[in-house]
Formats: structure tokens, sequence, C-alpha cells
């Protein structure tokens, strides 16, 4: 039997007998046993490459001794244009401890290696924005890890990129990480996880309230889980016409406000402690209570299916919003909020429909940072993204089940950079000017650049294609397993 | 008027009456003008692709999440298979302070980005090994550049790469950084400017020696400056035959000898007090004294022309070898040493024959480390990689102006990596076996593939042509400024 190695005909090699259920779990089994095997065909993910013409031996005189030695005086003498005249200007250092690997937690340094490269991977294929994976060794003497380690390490490179991307930190060091890493650094600093998520997640907010028909600024919300992701999401909301008064928020020990003694006296908890002051007032601490009439729920807690109740959705208001963005399976699966009466049901996963994820915010603000080449990446920046992804959105096939664009759509990404560079511009966070128009054209064009080089590298045998028994094994082993 | 962008007949560019040294001149500054611009026009010199895959968006779900949950964690269980299953296994971090950048000193931590980046260049083109420029903000909170700060950048990153490659960090720092992380880190640390350097040196040595009919254990050698490559260069000698009771070193202040209460005295100095305890038993001091029927003058000191007198050359045993290396002008020019009666002249120039030029080296030393994912360098894997090179260059075309191969011999890459892998599964220094042949034809596709590959982004017109204004305002200033 062929296996299509596009995998687009995976759905016709799954028994029919199979509920959802197992499917998905077919389907992860799958992933993930191609995914090691893969990985090992390659040899990883990501190569480096010139991107410069090597006319002749002779242009290793200019790229090299002698010719180079005119870049290496001219950036000692002005620092600012080692944007221009070397890769910096459009590199990205995809920074982890590998303390919390998407899912699999503490996977020691190495370990987050395959993570890191597929961002990697992520930021070529969607932003048309070089990366460079680092996966980082922080235990101290004791062998614990220190954040002070990582945040000397991250100072250290900023000369050598554009801009930071700060990835699977365990909490509550990547608070600290990114708090202190904003102030000192000159080049934007991004901890996906947390600003990466609550951008899309405040993206799909906006429209799915368009849609319903409600309003930010009366819309009630409860936030379920208290991460780095719901806790920004919840800063982005309030700063984005959302009140606290109308949030309550619930982390695994209940509702978040003033009563919370557990998390004042805890002097990691700080941003936990802000959230208890500006949101809940009345103190409300069940989470019946909470949802009862609630206009959305925003659950980023713990992989499901039944950690969100039908009924919670039931005692919802009216074409009430429901994003279970747990990974790999939902709070609740879409088919039970539906028939429990939302309105809207948006996953984190692509296999059904609103995905909500982070690959659809941070390769566009990113390459937008880079090409004005920011200094910083603020609130505001992230917000206009969030707002750019909406509006984006609102002009395609926009509806209940399509909320937001998917990431195939390649203009998205061009759209979010040129908004997020006028955006810095207006704060005066950009180190050079440059219009909309110019932003969008060049980004649309590294976007196209780079799906296009895959699909050439491809057919000039520079990546082989991937054996038929490594699909057929992984196909087999996972049917095998569920 | 059309300028060939291969730059293969910039020698009819130049006007008739200039003298050699106007020619040399002029080409250094038209590879100066024309590296600033074009680093400017291709904005850097490296981008980051990917290696593998990409059939569908389908496989976003192998390349990253759910599927390469299975690689953290396998990862996790074994780090030793992170080189298997990332790009680890054929990655090398190129790391310097930029306190000694090719010739124009400390150019602050941007500023050496155009040379690290180059050489991450050389590595894939020469080597088919990728590379990761990182230029390090090493100054502590007095501004000073600390050594131990940079040591312990090096050992944070070690789990994302194969290998590390030291590059201009200034003396004495350079030393203690080396000889420190040689001892943790567990994979191979490098530094290109000492080992690198004496690795091609001992290699040119080797083959002089031959062509001239002497032996290692007998020649008489003075060393004329002594930096951390000559500081190699004299301990690679006599690690490979060569007798330290026939060395003489020179540095600034004179002969290095027993005597010298100066260097006795810094603790910095260890080395070179190590050389004073080995070397020039007779305490000869003068110049003239040393170079008096010597076999082989090796000038690592500072740019000529006239730093190396041709009385010396004049003084030096019959068949004499006089190697000037400083760049971008040699020691002495080598018409001139040959008109004092040398029998070879090499320099680290390619518009000379014989150019000893480390780029020979790094990329198939580092290439067959990687292969056999070796945990260290030692000095007789440098050693044997010496040999591989003068062996290869023998049978080729061999002679006093043809002592050494050159950059465009690809096999000569393959063979020094084949030849240092399986030295370091003598030593068990590796982590895999694979044979002699295996190692070198896969070096050999990798290299290959590197080289094609840039011709084809080029011809896919991923990589731009160079603009001739551009071509032709860097010949016009420079012909305007010799």
């Amino acid at each position: 039997m062929y296996i299509d190695p596009s995998l687009n005909k995976l759905n016709q090699l799954i028994p029919g007998r199979f509920t959802d259920e197992q499917k998905a779990r077919f389907k992860t089994l799958f992933f993930k046993k191609l995914s090691l095997e893969a990985h090992r065909f390659y040899g990883g993910k990501i190569q480096l490459v010139p991107k410069c013409g090597i006319f002749s031996p002779e242009w290793l005189n200019v790229w090299y001794t002698p010719g180079v030695s005119s870049v290496s005086t001219a950036i000692r003498d002005d620092n600012n244009a080692s944007f221009a005249l070397s890769s910096r200007g459009n590199l990205v250092a995809v920074v982890s401890d590998s303390t919390r690997v998407l899912g699999d937690g503490d996977c020691t340094p190495a370990g987050g290696l395959g993570v890191m490269e597929g961002k990697a991977m992520l930021m070529k294929y969607l932003g048309g924005v070089d990366a460079t994976a680092l996966c980082v060794d922080s235990r101290n003497a004791e062998g614990k890890h220190d954040p002070q380690k990582l945040i000397d390490f991250v100072k250290m490179i900023q000369p050598s990129f554009g801009a930071i991307n700060l990835e699977d930190i365990s909490q509550p060091n990547c608070f600290r990480v990114l708090d202190e890493l904003k102030e000192v650094c000159d080049i934007p600093v991004w901890h996906d996880d947390a600003q990466g998520t609550a951008c899309i997640i405040l993206a799909g907010l906006i429209n799915s309230l368009k849609l319903a028909g409600k309003d930010m600024g009366d819309a009630k919300i409860v936030l379920f889980g208290v991460g780095a992701a719901n806790t920004t999401v919840a800063s982005l909301i309030m700063a984005d016409g959302g009140k606290g008064e109308n949030l309550i928020l619930f982390d695994g020990k209940g509702a978040l406000h003033t009563g919370r003694a557990d998390i004042q006296s805890d002097p990691n908890a700080y941003r936990k402690w802000d959230l208890c002051q500006k949101t809940n007032p009345r103190k409300v601490s069940s989470i019946i209570e909470a949802v009862s009439g609630a206009d959305a729920l925003i659950a980023l807690s713990r992989p499901g299916p039944d950690v969100v109740q039908p009924d919670w959705v039931r005692r919802m208001a009216d074409r009430a919003i429901v994003f279970a963005c747990a990974n790999p399976v939902p709070e609740i699966w879409p088919s039970v909020a539906k028939e429990a009466g939302a309105f809207i049901v948006a996953t984190g996963r692509g296999d059904f429909p609103n995905q909500l994820n982070n690959s659809l915010c941070f390769p566009g603000i990113l390459k937008g940072a880079l090409m004005v080449r920011a200094r910083k990446i603020s609130d505001s920046m992230a917000i206009r993204c969030a707002h750019s992804i909406a509006e984006y959105s609102q002009k395609k096939h926009f509806g209940p089940e399509h909320i937001i664009a998917t990431m195939d759509e390649i203009e998205l990404f061009a759209h979010e950079a040129a908004d997020v560079a006028i955006q810095a511009i207006k704060e005066r966070l950009n180190r050079v000017r440059i219009s909309w128009t110019a932003v969008h054209k060049q980004a649309l064009a590294d976007i196209t650049a780079a799906r296009t080089l895959v699909d050439d590298l491809r057919e000039l045998g520079y990546i082989q294609e991937i054996p038929q028994e490594t699909l057929a094994s992984a196909l087999e082993e996972a049917l095998n397993s569920v």
C-alpha cells in the first residue's frame, strides 16, 4: 500500500469503527512515531545556508579576510550598522532552559532541541524570519535552574540577534526572566508561551464577541487556569477595553480575589496577586456562580476532555463563547460544548474548527518588529497584532466556525508584520522608518520564498523523500497502540 | 564596462604601471569596499533553512506539536540521542568576544559578526558543516572582558551544539578559556586562531622538510612571534618529533629562554614560560645568531613587509624554509625571500604560492570530529589532521611552489575528516563508530551539496546577482585610493 507523503489522505487510513476520541488518539500516536523516525532520517530540521552570492572562490576574499575588515570596523564605529551588515537584522534566538517542554515538562537542557528547532522552522516557514534554537543549561552549582543565569545568558547574546524568543521556561522563572530582560535589553524579548498565546486568544475573543454582537467593555469573562498564558490574557483584555470587574480567574485552588492569602504571601506570585486586586471585586468563589451568565469562558488549564463541564456551558449567557485550549486534548470536546449551547468553540488543535495557536501570531509580530529594528515589543504592539489578525480574518471566510484565519494564509503574517511595524514607529520603539506597504511587500516576498525554497530543495534532491517504510511502520504502530 | 561578477579577471582591471605592492594594496582596498556594500546588499551572509521535507501543512504536526513530543522525551531519556535527532550532530558554534577581530583588534561585541558569519559560511562551503555565529558580550560590571563569563557561556550552550569553535579572543584570555573548556566540556572545543593555524603550519612544515630532504628530528627552527598561533605551533612540532633544543622562539622582547624573568613572573604567561623551559637551552638571544644555519623560520608576528630581513634568510642553512604568515602583508615579500636564497616560501595569502591558511584545516577536522560525535579534539587529532593534509597534498601537484593543496580541492577536506575520525576512534574519544570510507563518502557528499546549493540558489533567484554599480563603485574607489 502506497502512503501519500503529504499525509493529506490520512483520514482514509483510519478504520471507520474508531470513535472521535480514538481517531484523535491515533493521530497523536502516528505523528509521534513518525516524528521520531523522521527526525532521525533527516538528522534534525534546520541547516545554515549562505544567503549571499559566492560567484567564485575569489569571493571568499570579499566575505572573509581581507574584505570583511570594513564590516568589522563599520559595526565597531556604529553598532546599529550590525542590523544591516549582518544576518542579525532578520535573526531571532529561540531560547529555552527546556524546563517545561510543550507538555512534557522538564526534558533536560538538550531535550528541548526538537521543539526549539521546530519553532525555528515555523519562524522561517510562516514568517520568513531566520531563527536559531538555543537550549541552554541554566543549572547552578546546586543543580537548580537559576533564572539569573538565563538572564545573563540572553544579555550576552544580544549583539548577535535582532530579537529574542523565550520558550518553554517553567513558572515562576519565566516571569522574572521576561520582566527583567524586557527592561534591560535593547532588542525585543518575546515570551511566546505567554504573550504569543495571549495575543491569539485576544484576537479570537475580539472576533467572537463581534460575531456574538457583544462588546468587550461589557463582556463577563471567566478565565480557567492561571498559567503564564492566561495571566497575560487577563492583562491584555484589560488593556484592550475589558473591565477587571467583569473578569474572574480560577487557578488550581479556586478563584482569584483579594482574600487569597496564599497568593499574597508568595513573593514569586506577584503577577497573580496583581490580578487578585484588579479582578473579581465581589469575591465570587464558585465556578458555577462565575460561569452563570458569563459571555466567555477561556480555559488554558490541563488536558481534558472532562475538565470543563457541559453544565458550566449550559449556565452561560446566550451566544456563549468557549475557548478550550489545553493540548493535546481540549478541556471539553467541541461537540460536547456545542451540544451544551455554546455559540462559538475554539481549541488549540488544527483538526477542529477555530484553531487558536500562537503560530498564527509570533512569525508576524517578530517579522514586523525586526523590519523596523525595534528596541522592544510593547503590550500595545501585541494588542495591535491581535487586532490585525482579527481584522484580516473578518475579510476572509468569517463566521462562528471561522473566527480566525488559518496558517495556510501567507498574507495574514505579512499583514500582521506591517501593522506591528507601524505601531512600533508610533511608539518610537523603532530604529528605522519604513512604510506599511514596504513592510507588507518584503514580508510577503520573504515568506513566499521560504515556502517555495523548501519545495525547490526537495525537487533538486537536497531534501530527500521520506521513505515509505518509515510512514508504514508509524502507521502500523499507531493503529496497534490505539 | 561590464565587470565579471566572478572577479576572475580582476587582474586585467589593474593598471600595468602598478608595482606588486600597489597591486596588493589595490586588491585589499577593492575587497574591503566591495565587502561593505555586498554585506549591505544581502543583509549578511547566513540564513536558516529547513533540511527536512515539509510535504504539506500536515507535516507541521510531525515536526512540531504533537509529534515532536517523542523527540523531547527520547532526548530527555538519553541525551546522546540529541546528536541523531536534532541538527546538533552537524552543528558548530563559532563563539567570539570580538576582542581581537582578524587584524582589527577589539571591535565591540557586535563588531565580530562579519568575521564569525564568514567563518560559518566557510564551515559550510568547505566542510559541509552547519555553524552559528555567536558574538558575545562578555564584559563584567566594570566593563572588562571577563574570561569566566565566556567560559560559563560556552558551558551553557553545550547542549545545543556538536562542537565549539572559539575565535578572535584576545590574549591571554584565549588560553585560559580554551584550557578550561577543553577540560570541562563533553564536546570538542577548538580554538582556530591557535590550533587551526598551528595545524596547517605543521602540515606545511612536514611537506617543506620532505621537499628539502630534511628531518623533523634534526631541523633547527626559529619561530618569530609568540602569539596564540606560534605558541601552539611550537607544542605541536615538539609533539610530532621536533626537538625543543632545536627550537628558538622570539617575542617582542627577544628570545625565549629560562633567563626571561619577565615571563616567569607573569602568571598569565604560563604557556610562554613552559616554552622558555623546553626550548633554546643555549639561551641564544640574538635573532642573527638564531637564524644562522636554521632550516626553517616561521614568522607569525606583525604585518610586513620589512619585519623579516633578507639578511636573516641569507644566513639560514641550504634549502631554507621561510613561512611569513602575517596578514594582510607577509613579514617579507616572497620574491625578496626567494632572492635572499629561500628554497620554499609560504604566506597566509591566496595570491602568492603556498597559502597556509587555517581554512584548509578547520572544516575537515571539525567535520571528522562531528561525524564520530567526538567528546574532544586532542592534540594527536590535530597532528593527525596535519599529516592528513600533508599526505593528501603529496599526491597532488607537489613541489616547492605547491607544498599544500588549495581550498578548491573538495576531497582534501573529506580526506582530513576521515583521518581525524579514525584517530578519534583510536583514542576512544568517539561516541559512535564509523568507517574511514563512510566518513569520507558522507563528508564528500555534504561538501559537494553545500557548494552546488549556493549555485542552485543563485540560479533559482533566491540569491540575487551582485549589482554592476556595486562592483564598479568599489573598483573606482579602490583605484583612486591606492
